[in-house]
């Protein structure tokens, strides 16, 4: 299958460079009849793009605080409720500056897949990070939308957050951190726990499809994710069988037990940090990066978890 | 695609209950002319029978000891040598004695697929574990020894190893910690590396098809794993991004960008141990399970990244 | 996969409604580094809007005449070279004309997919056809000619012509016979010949990915069409074995075997004739139809012809 | 997917040569709890070796009637129950004579696969045909039985049959016209007809997977298919758009519309007829090939028919 759709039954084809005319996707599958919640893809895109409510303004570049993301729906879609025909979407890129871009026409950046991608195409879309770009996010989390709420019919909800933040698990001092670091003109991971209630016993399948291996896929698939685990993940190796054997995770032999689905993501610093760019002379460059990218990536867990489970759940 | 077929290219089908007539795969897309080296093939069941040399009868089930799994080549192969078809293969069950198990007919294990399979089907092969045994890795591995076998031709080697047991590190350990686990008729988990040599720069397909993405989704098809991790993984959540950025783990942007690519998962302890076997009252029940099953993993996880990487690099 | 996307490697992926905002595409899998020839898009685009060259003006209705179909690329294209990653683009829907469609809100057009569109999602874009109509063909047009470009580069040509419209099989008297048609307000029906010169001895998968199959399985998606026949085709059941075994239409066990590879497809008379909508009483409809809509499904079994080669033969 | 799978449901992979070890399939996303009707399997097998009832005996080499085929059953069954997991079975190969193909080792057969196989894989197995051997029908059959039995319970049948026999439309007189080819020394084609009751309304995607284009694609992956329409096919282009639009073929716009869904298909003469061999100097070879190839693949069409329908309507 083509390397940027994703599923397939609700299949998603995703395209667009960061500086380009626009970024968008293609969602097919999706049953014909659902009420689209338009106004629920604006907040979510949102949550995207200034981060998670709580720490918003904090740690988000100063880009990402303005130009909203429009979508604009081209086809698939009759007076706000799907025909069942494929469901085609755009979202302009309005502030391509590809000028202040224009000192990566001949700079690889470090922990950038700059340079492996001109390796692999000989060629490369140097404004921002083209295709590599964290900005093809948006349209995941707009394909995500409808997935959440076609499950959300069915009673499946998703609900992801930040669980912490440096070596911080206490959520009313992330703010703290992130500044802190910020300050230092620094970046900083996170770790995010993402919780499914109400999938049906029996999604998942044997022996390869199990629904923790496309839970795994669809997350590590997410710009600088570096680890997945679920139920009692890594930590669970010091501890005996007797133990632990009654903590599934919500998912047994790869199939859903109907117990409460949780599993934890990481997400590395950014690599774009003032110190970083400080590092490459003689460039005035404007960083347009954040410092925790994690703030943004929970609505994006989400989508793609949506994502996985309506391609398990949501036949047309 | 079949949930039992992992990979487009290289596409491995997998068959077989733990004590039905046989277990076996389909491997189609392995390109015509390879030689096929039946002693590694031999060799690499055992090491997943028997587990990893250095603990061999630690730990391992006495049933596993005996009974070597011998492979009967169906189709495909010419005097050795592969045709470019389908090659088609079984592993016999010799040792399949129902009756150890007759008592499963009405129970369900705790930390066992007993119960959802039952759900999920309506109907279940409780003969031992059925499809979803470990058993049905015998098949992994012998698919996977022909990746490593083309893959090696073209330079690439793939080298898995078990880091931790339980909170131990050090390999000269191990084995105490095993056999002090196993006479408490307990088990424990632990953490296998591994590390790839060789990939070719530009390996892995943005945005979805990303490298580490698929390694994921082989890994955590594997039973009892519960956690994947490469690069920096999770420990990196606590690094600033001014002093992690250059460990990419071999994968930048989801593609390969020459260096070793190192990857990490962990192994829950096995369920069925003695103690919980024991809460089943009434019960004359043999146990056949392993103390540290991700002893018997290492061959595994290696045999499942051979296979990813065949299906991004071995055109037929 | 995704019921609107085609092929594994070239992947294109289809949306639009025949009068919603726009028809377009992602085709994803072409090689970076292709230079596009947007004149030749052109053309071709012309040539399935407005006929044949040797017939335009005949048989075509008035609307097709007019509104070239302008093509706008968002992504994977810069300064007219592939970057390798998906390239979208779409055509806006200038003429959507709903007003003269609202007829159809509570009519099936007899030979038209109207009412089974009804009953299959339950709801239907009714303003011309929506999804069923033809005019999706211009998305594939556009995707055939990016995959032609590509196989010329590799000394492959396609080149499909009309070798027959009613019983008429002389060229020069096509045009006669197509208005004699139109003058009745009826339709009629023709066959297309496809010749492909070029192609790599090899090409084509057996047992299932026969390169017939595959061929077959792309003409006869497109709409109107009703047979596909190759070599000697059904004319051959009348011949003997020892008179015909060397006939193999460029295809030998589901693989090309180096000669010229010959098929043919039948289409069927558009079944919107001024006959037919006259039967449906006191409705004063404006038919925006054709008479012989083979004559405009010459690109279209071209460009589905080079996507199945590209598929098979152009690796990125 | 691979090259020897068909479906993404029910998805049917084939493996074996002629005269290897064993022919055989997996068929996986067969629904758990359907009971195999083994003796209709048999009998189907033997229809498929023999040739359709009325005409047995005629025009079929001697080996066909000999032999029957065993099918072993290794996995996905548990007291001829279906237990959801994959369904392994193998057909052995008992009268594996190399010997008496020995002196293909080094020539090519007219109108056989034998070049291409060896051309594009640069190794062969040459004994009768290897994988390109019609042989690889008798899994298609096994595969298609299970199918149908699913499908007569939501009440869909299949019926094919044999229309044509050289230019012979008349039933009562093909046992004529092959023993006379036969008597020649040469083969003969034929043309079936397949009608198919109960499709549900709405089976077929737009607008690549129409059902006409997945019906297409399975029956010309058929050995010695050239050909398929459904409906007018290709007789219908000498009609007139009002005379034909009210017969759809049961399909319209690619969905299936409730009427019966008629569909042929043409098989060319056999290749190797004796006066073939005979031309390949100072052999004494042994001649096995059938006068009528088209009486053998009744049941062929009718299981790869069943194989298309399974995967539009037999969810797990």
């Amino acid at each position: 299958m083509s390397a940027n759709s994703f599923g397939d039954k609700w299949t998603f084809t995703s395209f667009g460079e960061s500086h380009g005319a626009a970024i968008g996707g293609v969602l097919d599958g999706v049953p014909a009849g659902l009420h689209i919640d338009f106004d629920m893809i604006r907040e979510e895109l949102k949550r995207r793009r200034e981060g998670v409510e709580e720490l918003r303004s904090t740690g988000v570049s100063a880009r990402a605080k303005h130009e909203p993301d429009e979508v604009e729906w081209l086809s698939g879609v009759l007076d706000g409720v799907t025909l069942g025909t494929p469901i085609a979407f755009i979202i302009r890129n309005k502030d391509a500056r590809p000028e202040d871009y224009e000192w990566l026409k001949h700079t690889y950046r470090v922990g950038h897949a700059d340079k492996v991608y001109e390796q692999k195409y000989g060629i490369r879309d140097w404004r921002g990070g083209g295709r590599a770009s964290a900005r093809e996010t948006a349209a995941r989390v707009v394909a995500g939308c409808l997935a959440k709420q076609q499950l959300a019919q069915k009673g499946i909800t998703i609900h992801a957050e930040l669980v912490q933040v440096g070596n911080e698990t206490l959520t009313s001092r992330y703010r703290d951190v992130i500044e802190s670091v910020q300050r230092e003109g620094d970046s900083i991971g996170g770790i995010i726990e993402c919780r499914i209630d109400g999938v049906p016993v029996g999604t998942g399948e044997p022996i390869f499809d199990k629904l923790q291996a496309h839970l795994a896929f669809a997350i590590m698939s997410i710009n600088a994710c570096k680890g997945f685990e679920y139920g009692t993940g890594f930590a669970g190796v010091t501890e005996k069988g007797s133990e632990i054997n009654h903590i599934s995770g919500g998912i047994s032999g790869g199939i859903a037990d109907g117990s409460q689905i949780v599993f934890r993501c990481v997400f590395k610093p950014t690599p774009s940090t003032k110190k970083a760019l400080a590092s490459i002379v003689n460039h005035p460059v404007v960083n347009r990066s954040d410092t925790c990218i994690a703030t943004r990536a929970v609505p994006v867990v989400e989508a793609m978890t949506a994502l996985v489970l309506a391609n398990f759940i949501c036949e047309p």
